[in-house]
């Protein structure tokens, strides 16, 4: 991307942070007024130990509802700070279960979470025809009542793969870049009876492997030929025929730099 | 095993109910005063249905925090209760999603839930070396802090296969059965990084498992040789040093009959 690096100020060093999150009680990432947010709780806990207001910065800012094995994040603290070797234990100990620290290293000072990124992958779960979901999963699992075929839902999604306008698949936002590069788009289907798809791309716009996701399904489901999740990608418009999948299934798995 | 069948009263039919469960939210199985359990969530749904109190009877009683993912019970209806067929949609309604009901079925008049059983399957999961357990993961996945070697663990487990006197591996309770038959042990660690135990018997006493998991890491962890873990066997009485594990990690993976 070609978005300038920011610069690290004298005498502050850059961290990297590599975390683990069930967003089932978060607003999403990004901090919005009275909500409790991934990010504001992070801000709140490394600010506390660097001794100075944090400001992170994410590889993929994740919706409300949606969950992170791998989110990689980086933040600018004072060398000066405090005890970092230990920062995995003691922000573990601030933070609520729900959010996990995994790993905290040194980055390079030109290191950026979200420019560095060269690939973000996703995975989505869903149980189809009216499958009960088992207790234990049903935080990461997403429900459909059609029964799909996991032939057909791979045929629709193979078709999207490459670099393409996905602006048809993407909620809109402001001086959004709708241009991505699909690298996979694949379904299977678990021992359990669960389908998963695993979705990576360099990058994502706004509420793209939700919307992929939906189209994959309209075809797996037989209510359309594969052509028609194609000319959605042609058309480059948003079609009310696609649905969005919910939050809840989807958890990002990935980050490569 | 010994025990009388109940018997099935005049215009009843005896019904099989597979269920699921997270048992984070309960007191356990069995009902108690002002506790919230599974036993009696159930009862209450399945009562409404019927049109009559009824008194399920379960495979596996599960302890405060542990799961079920293939839990099963019976329960005597009237044959003259409402839409049968539709009970697993029905229930699934009423009750809360940290139970799911998975399957109805008739049962023959003699099949007991308890009674007919000849083997209970349980897994227990463990984060071993203060692995940071996934958010995920983190409501049926235990914590260790020191580092267990699984060649040990399965060392010690399988000393303890066959039908022995469990007595020092069970928690005290009037008129137990403490002979049962261990027909598996077996731990392995996951490409995750977790350890699973995999732990079957013909049938287990109270905090039967808990215990076993116990002594195996006493050995794992290289605190005792397995020549321990037989002694205590021999030796039929409940030592101090063999720590009880949590209930969090542990699920009724299956029954057989």
């Amino acid at each position: 991307m070609s978005e300038p690096t920011v610069f690290l100020a004298s005498g502050f060093c850059r961290l990297r942070i590599d975390l683990s999150y069930d967003g089932t009680n978060y607003a999403g990432w990004a901090p919005q007024p009275d909500q409790r947010t991934i990010e504001g709780e992070l801000t709140s806990a490394i600010s506390k130990l660097a001794g100075v207001q944090v400001e992170p910065v994410v590889a993929g800012r994740t919706d409300a509802g949606v969950h992170a094995t791998a989110q990689v994040m980086h933040v600018d603290v004072p060398k000066a700070a405090d005890d970092i070797p230990n920062w995995v234990f003691r922000l573990n100990r601030i933070l609520d279960p729900d959010i996990r620290i995994l790993k905290v290293s040194a980055a390079a000072d030109d290191f950026h979470a979200r420019f560095s990124a060269v690939e973000r992958e996703y995975q989505y779960r869903l149980a189809d025809n009216n499958q009960i979901v088992l207790p234990l999963e049903r935080y990461n699992t997403a429900t459909w009542f059609r029964a799909l075929d996991v032939d057909r839902l791979n045929e629709a999604s193979s078709l999207l793969l490459g670099e393409h306008d996905f602006v048809a698949f993407c909620k809109f936002r402001e001086d959004q870049k709708t241009v991505r590069t699909l690298k996979k788009f694949h379904w299977s289907r678990l021992d359990s009876g669960i389908l998963t798809a695993d979705v990576a791309a360099n990058a994502f716009c706004y509420s793209m492997v939700r919307n992929l996701v939906g189209a994959a399904v309209a075809v797996g489901e037989g209510r359309f030929e594969k052509e028609w999740a194609q000319a959605i990608l042609d058309n480059k418009e948003r079609v009310s025929d696609s649905y969005v999948f919910p939050a809840n299934g989807l958890t990002l798995v990935k980050v490569s730099y």
